[in-house]
């Protein structure tokens, strides 16, 4: 069933406090800053925390897909990143400090430990914010499990992990869509105002964001028997989403128009009937976002072509890219596609790449350990 | 359930026959013509005609549905044409004569019994076409009960019903998409090649157009215990399609692209899930064709502001217009919204109006009478 919410809060823009430059008094080196951001208060009287820490996880996205460009978006199941946070003493109150950024990969080097420029940091202010929380002081640990600029919603899983941790440590006070719009001011700053990573990295499974003002969101639910399994294949290669939005055009022809809409109804159709066929058929068959897009990763357009050979029901860009998302209904079917399409990326982009298969993640973010106070 | 509808049929260009002179033998004033369209002869065998005569009916229609513009329609019961067709001795074999046009509305003069030149006609003679009929001649007579050019799509409604009879007469070979394929052919000729009326006045219910090259269809299935009723105003003014048709326009900005996309993901969303509330929404929600057309219906923002305070979930342009069409839960509250539509239109568009209430057709085209050879 598809479940709507909306939510009659106005999306505001993000406005640090002039007092971020507290001293820090945490051991670890870190920074601290007052959350003072324009989002609405929805907390009338100050919330205790009900536990000492929690430990949450939020999953990689694929947004857009194909024809659901900027409004849809989906969870995609084990892969992601891990946030926790813990009520600390030595971190001023109604303050952040993030103490530790950790993850196999190299590009974990370039997080900054200011919250105000660390999607982790911007999210869980944010909540902290809409709590009202100016009595405790939290200490917030990142682990990444997702690389960086990957097309995979990396900066929207840290975001939405943040969010659900500062809110179950505070007695889950906040609805999910009230926790995408404080994820949502951590994307404004990494990407703009774009839902369709953060709002699947929260509630899981297909989402399509029907408006922002007021923000209304809809669940898809893929029926439970389906059995889809997305291939995920990145290749060593930076797709910068800013450089991947100036491709797009700024006028779109009433024919295109027409048929992408008319794609992406068939797209929520086939996601609501269980549909692989018609799902990966709809992923493909964008005509205005990935021809601009293609052409910007070496490769791209051989790699879909040979997903589609080895048997995929579809292939597209994941989000901004470089990673090439096609969609198959086995695991093992799904090893076979991605060779072949990590084949493509090497011999026709001239580009390493590593090919993953996954599930759908029906959950979103979620607490994963609690500490009792 | 979506049903998926696909045809590797192309669709191809009408082509009348250079034999359409041949005299005319039957006692009633009418055109015979030789079917000798380019479309597909699926019939290895020519059928034997399996009835004497039949007469079927085939709905009214509401096109577009707001963001699904030009790719989605659905079914109208209690309204629509009817067209009988008869295994004639006196009609040369492989053509067709329209004996007779009927209708209370006056505008049925208007309508030509030339074959080629009548949707009903058209249609009827590229199904015989598809059938291989070359032993056979046909006497058609058409009743209307839809006005013309109303934006209910009676030009469809002609078509698919003959399309259905001369289907039936011969032993119903045909599925219903390669009837629509037929019911295109008169299309093309009056408003264009879209399918967005004739589908779903063949198939009933809701029908998105998927692809043309092949023709895809998925129908759209709202769950049976959802209680839609449509409120269907319509003024007396002329919309010509064309007319409605050249004030699109050309290219449609990024942002108002994303939105209607949303919007037809939402509308599709809500059909599925019997969701009236998110249906109406959706539909009222177009920002690149309603907002182009409704300065071209007198009286229409105000039609639309008056259903909506009369507790309509929704409302936009049925079709081309100028008939508005509003979307409610209840038959006694759809009155009440019509009568404030009606009201509208005279007071702010100095437009006499006739109002409806109406519920899904989930049906289509279909013989309602038979008589055994």
């Amino acid at each position: 069933m598809a479940v709507c919410f909306q939510s009659q809060l106005k999306p505001t823009t993000f406005f640090p406090s002039s007092t971020n430059t507290s001293p820090k008094t945490s051991s670890v080196l870190s920074f601290q800053f007052r959350c003072n951001f324009s989002l609405p208060t929805l907390a009338v009287t100050e919330p205790e925390p009900v536990l000492l820490s929690v430990e949450s996880f939020a999953p990689a996205t694929i947004a857009n897909l194909g024809p659901g460009f900027d409004f849809m978006g989906c969870a995609v199941e084990g892969l992601g990143d891990y946030v926790s946070v813990t009520v600390d003493p030595s971190v001023h109150p109604g303050q952040i400090s993030i103490s530790d950024i950790s993850g196999a990969l190299p590009s974990v080097s370039k997080l900054s430990k200011n919250p105000l420029w660390n999607c982790a940091g911007i999210s869980a202010l944010a909540v902290m914010k809409m709590l009202n929380i100016r009595s405790v002081g939290l200490s917030l640990s990142l682990r990444k499990g997702l690389p960086l600029g990957s097309g995979l919603g990396s900066s929207a899983a840290s975001a939405a992990a943040a969010a659900v941790a500062v809110n179950e440590l505070f007695g889950s006070k906040l609805s999910a869509e009230e926790l995408v719009l404080a994820g949502l001011e951590s994307e404004s700053k990494v990407s703009g105002y774009h839902a369709d990573n953060i709002a699947p990295a929260i509630m899981g499974g297909f989402v399509l964001i029907r408006s922002y003002d007021p923000l209304e969101l809809m669940r898809l639910r893929l029926p439970e028997k389906t059995n889809l399994h997305f291939v995920l294949v990145s290749p060593e290669f930076e797709a910068p989403t800013k450089k991947m939005r100036a491709a797009l055009p700024a006028e779109i022809g009433m024919s295109h128009h027409v048929w992408n809409c008319s794609q992406a109804g068939a797209l929520v159709a086939s996601i609501l009937e269980g549909d692989l066929v018609g799902m990966g058929k709809a992923m493909s068959n964008d005509k205005i976002v990935e021809p601009t897009r293609v052409p910007l990763i070496p490769g791209m357009e051989s790699v879909k072509k040979a997903a589609i050979e080895a048997g995929a029901f579809g292939c597209t860009i994941s989000g901004a890219g470089p990673t090439a998302v096609a969609v198959t209904d086995s695991e093992e079917r799904g090893k076979e596609i991605g060779e072949r399409m990590v084949e493509a990326f090497f011999k026709e982009g001239n580009l390493k790449a590593v090919a993953m298969v996954k599930a759908l993640d029906r959950v979103g973010a979620r607490a994963v350990a609690k500490v009792p106070r």
